[in-house]
């Protein structure tokens, strides 16, 4: 498996996304270290310039981490992170250049909207030279969509991912933008099979414990009773 | 009149689609030959592997058929369409390539989604050199756009169509995605010339008559007390 | 300064845009003499047959007049535009080509929608030859987005523009459709640095002095106690 396939199965099996725009390289240490142990993928936002330092701090120290490259706007952006060994390429928008550098070098990519998921799958399947069909067969990995803002202002646009899966059976949704521990019940009741995103996860970065405690409660809200 | 100039007749006398994702090319012909009979015009959604058989079947049996072929994504699922004699392609997302092919053959081209209803206008007139005024004069079929999801875990959506037309006077809607006979009242009021389009419709697949009976009373619920 | 920059710290300082749809190229003229004295920025909408020749009206009286085209969709609205002499240029979508032209004239360009936020600012940082952080600095005329609608139907779409501050931090956001003296306060609230647009704010156009009061009653509502 390559580190897209793993990372995939990582989101799948724990469903968490912890998202961190880190302030320094050390901060996103702390963070993998303390979440990876719980099997909850770290992302690491390219809004902050501390974050490339960051990505290659956690790859030079654990060559096998499976991180997510964020906020990744620009093709060169792209090649960078994926250059220094990151696991997959997130984006705030759909950027059909983003998604040509991801798919060029078979890398898990997941551009984030309310409105962009049906695109970027076919953009992806051309690419491979394949239909949606077999894209879905054959690189499970990219058949996923982020849904962000997931939650604005108390309005919920999780309905939209429901409709989705209608001609896009089985679509693989990331929750991102507004989810917190307030709201995490009922975003997980709207989509039981959905992936989530929080910054809150790692609002406590500076207290790594304190942070770990609370990745556990979203694990729990999440999983409920089965075992984690 | 071309194909797509009939159809889009229908569709804006009658206002209703029946969306089937067909089990077997029988049941294309079951729904054609049940709600063809009442103005209501069938389209066939290509996210079942039975679609395109079905499309055949119909169009082998009644050449002068108007049907929708849907969830088109990809340019040579387009073309395929097209050559089986199709009136008109609709979409589960703005895909430009699609629009081209449709463009290509003059044929009736529905891209949809909650973002995209000017851009795809806009690539329409360039595609037939004109500017969007002359696309809505001469091309009265190619000024519509999906709105989808209308409706999604009871939000609605259809402000937006309402938005959109003051930019894009009088553009043609068709509301899918949510759209049931307990909402259809509310829906049809938020646009008195909207186009609706439901799966809904095509539930009693199985049992034909009562199929003719459920389009019934959505023809009802949209023209109310005028002669339909 | 450019008219783009000029226009930009207009747009900055008072926080407002007048939308007119003109039915003579005078009422541009009235609505310019009228609303320019308070600092309000004029949009003229592309959707009037009017609209050519009232900004020629208004930048043949006025060379340093600073106003924005409106509902321009095609490249050759733009260059036109251009041409004459606005200065900016604003969408009702993000329409790729339109914005391939002000940044070769290096002239503000306003997108639209409710899901291209970040699409458009890459684009113009690619055209600019930058990133998005240089953007921001060198061109932050350019960081601007336009949404709508804002508010369709009753329901606000504003949450998006908090969401996308998080990724774009900074973006200075254009809140158009929907918006009415109503609701601004509940608007000017979600984002106390936004920028807001009304077509009602023109719909007294033949009643100069009537259209003044409302106006300045917009500025009360938008900037409160503060001088203005």
């Amino acid at each position: 498996m390559n580190k897209s396939q793993k990372i995939f199965a990582m989101l799948k099996e724990k469903r968490l996304i912890a998202l961190l725009t880190p302030k320094t390289a050390d901060e996103c240490l702390i963070a993998y270290e303390t979440l990876q142990p719980l099997g909850i993928v770290l992302e690491i936002a390219f809004r902050s310039e501390a974050a490339m330092d960051g990505i290659k701090a956690v790859l030079n120290k654990y060559p096998d981490a499976l991180i997510l490259a964020g906020t990744v706007m620009m093709a060169d952006q792209a090649e960078a992170a994926i250059h220094t060994g990151v696991a997959g390429i997130v984006s705030a928008d759909y950027i059909a250049d983003v998604v040509d550098v991801c798919v060029k070098y078979d890398i898990l990519s997941i551009p984030g909207g309310i409105s962009d998921a049906g695109k970027q799958l076919v953009q992806k399947a051309k690419l491979y030279g394949c239909d949606l069909t077999a894209l879905k067969e054959k690189y499970p990995y990219q058949w996923i969509y982020k849904l962000f803002p997931a939650i604005s202002d108390g309005h919920s646009n999780m309905g939209l991912a429901k409709a989705w899966k209608g001609p896009f059976k089985g679509l693989n949704i990331v929750y991102t933008g507004g989810v917190t521990l307030d709201n995490l019940a009922e975003v997980v009741k709207s989509d039981p099979e959905g992936i989530f995103c929080g910054s809150a996860l790692t609002k406590s970065i500076d207290e790594p414990e304190k942070m770990r405690m609370e990745a556990k409660k979203w694990l729990e809200m999440i999983h409920g009773d089965k075992k984690i």
